[in-house]
């Protein structure tokens, strides 16, 4: 079986681990442990009997509540089958302008979209500076033709943005995505989501997912939220029913679930500072600052080794970062997940690491 | 709320009849009424536990299960979302020939496919000839640059082509597109499916869908069937994780479900034949023979405005032919449902003509 690009991936894992993929501890996947939300579930469970009915092609129900939630009209935001979905759609948009330039590291969906449309790709790295990563755009280069592609918080270092760094990008090129899969993780007076301003500029999209934060991987739901005239022509790109009812009814009652958001808000900062701070002390690891529910952690030994024992020894499963061409075999990525499970991986790690 | 170009848009039916859309008889989307089978709600079921995780990305379980049903090498099966997500990527396809030949009257998501892609279309009409539809392709026509498309059963006819009447449009066509989405419905005696010829040619392409046998169109599920670097191409071309864990599962206890399988295949023939008797009956109706799971039915008064008395009226939703313009205010299309749906269907459309 192939390595995997894509954290999650416990098929693969198993078969390497020896054990059934329900045995597998998975950091991989950047999923939130806390839900799938009871109310989530309800939901699903409610519109069983419905799935001999069509979706209803316009998601009137679905974008109401999303509007609601984000205090947008209903015609600026498009559900899609996951925001994977979207951001195919997306690859076709920036594939008509000069080039796209992408912040890398970057999620390997985002070069195979863009591969997919034969878009022109110029990277553009961030730099690891005293242990922080920062983003030097060339000043010089002409960008009033071409698209600009990142993710905030950033996949996988963990780095936020503020909004007002991203701003004078919207000046600059011709067209902004900011992929905001994880923004929803951070807390409601410290986020720096572009969703406020976005009816000021008909050149950005923003991409969410309720995915990763309400643990629905499985059941796939994003969206995207730009000008009307936008979405209304990517809507002639793709299939009239893009959402399954199920998907739909669980995301309406998941942005209304404020109780789980709150517990999320809760769990995840201390949670991710304890995590941070007990791999910083392991010898040859150094996590980086983060932002999002996972760690980017640098290593002096071979990560894939590392990903290779912990399978086989731990049923543990970390992210390497071989797809990440700029990272290679010194990082890899694990979610925050409930204490006792980060327990298992440290001294998991711990053990392995020492050679125990 | 705009006219639907679609059959099964409850939401529009039900603002129309002022009615719940769960009050709504549905004879426009041409969905079984025997499921959703138990097996495939068991199934859906026994997966929420696992909406946490991500879908395994090579959907081996589904595509093997597929391989089982169809007597076909996996990688000769791409499952979708839905038969209308990979008709998109078709699309795409198609519009890389000259041109592609297109029987009409066609399924409208057709021409937004190969719009979507700038495709070029040449329209071919099926012509009713002595009560029964008939295809003539000009002979004289260069076709070794370019796509057909054409669904098998017919959609909205309900004609039922001969595989042996398809064969030699795979040698003359750079591209065969077969739409199978109703051949399910017709028993295996009578089938006349390509799939026992697919490996045997690299230009034919098979469309199924799981979601009308099987009552699952809220669900999304369809599967293409072709060479498997055309499956390859076209899995670059998509998100990777197209289909919901939902969906797969419920997808392969369906295609196991023999006993569902059988019961519609001994329902199917003697309701729609029931069906077609009490329609023939009615002065002003003529139905067409058809092999599906639908009835087109020709009428000598206008179906809009007979489609808007039984919902206003009756709360049943028949499938005007508007957005098929060959077709246009004199036909409607009917799905065969259960005895006494059918009858009060048969009672509403009596009492609507006679102007009681």
């Amino acid at each position: 079986m192939r390595q995997p690009a894509h954290g999650g991936n416990l098929a693969w894992a198993a078969a390497l681990a020896g054990c059934p993929p329900d045995a597998i501890l998975d950091f991989s996947a950047s999923i939130s442990p806390l839900g799938p939300p009871n109310s989530a579930i309800a939901a699903i469970l409610s519109q069983l009997g419905n799935l001999k009915h069509y979706p209803d092609p316009n998601y009137s129900e679905l974008r109401l509540a999303l509007s609601h939630f984000h205090q947008l009209p209903p015609e600026w935001i498009l559900p899609g089958n996951g925001s994977a979905e979207l951001l195919t759609l997306i690859g076709r948009e920036l594939a008509q302008l000069a080039a796209t330039t992408l912040i890398t590291p970057a999620f390997g969906d985002y070069y195979r979209t863009l591969a997919a449309y034969n878009a022109n790709v110029l990277e553009c790295p961030l730099s690891l500076v005293t242990g922080h990563w920062s983003l030097f755009l060339d000043k010089g280069q002409k960008t009033k033709d071409k698209g600009l592609l990142l993710n905030n918080p950033h996949n996988p270092t963990g780095k936020i943005f503020s909004r007002d760094s991203i701003l004078p990008y919207l000046e600059q090129f011709a067209l902004v995505v900011v992929d905001e899969a994880f923004m929803d993780f951070v807390p409601p007076n410290e986020e720096q989501s572009l969703i406020p301003v976005v009816q000021e500029y008909t050149n950005l999209v923003i991409l969410r997912s309720l995915t990763k934060f309400y643990s629905l991987p499985g059941l796939r739901l994003g969206y995207a939220i730009a000008h009307p005239d936008c979405l209304a022509k990517w809507q002639l790109w793709r299939d009239p029913w893009p959402v399954n009812t199920l998907a739909a009814a669980a995301a309406i009652a998941a942005l209304q679930d404020a109780e789980f958001q709150q517990q999320t808000w809760a769990w995840l900062p201390p949670a991710r500072n304890q995590l941070f701070q007990s791999l910083a002390e392991i010898p040859g690891l150094q996590p980086q600052v983060s932002a999002a529910n996972f760690l980017l952690v640098e290593s002096q030994e071979s990560t894939s080794q590392l990903q290779h024992q912990l399978l086989k020894y731990h049923q543990i499963l970390i992210r390497d970062c071989l797809s990440f061409k700029e990272l290679g075999d010194r990082f890899f990525r694990v979610a925050v997940r409930e204490e006792s499970d980060n327990q298992r991986l440290l001294t998991a790690l711990n053990s392995v690491l020492s050679g125990k």
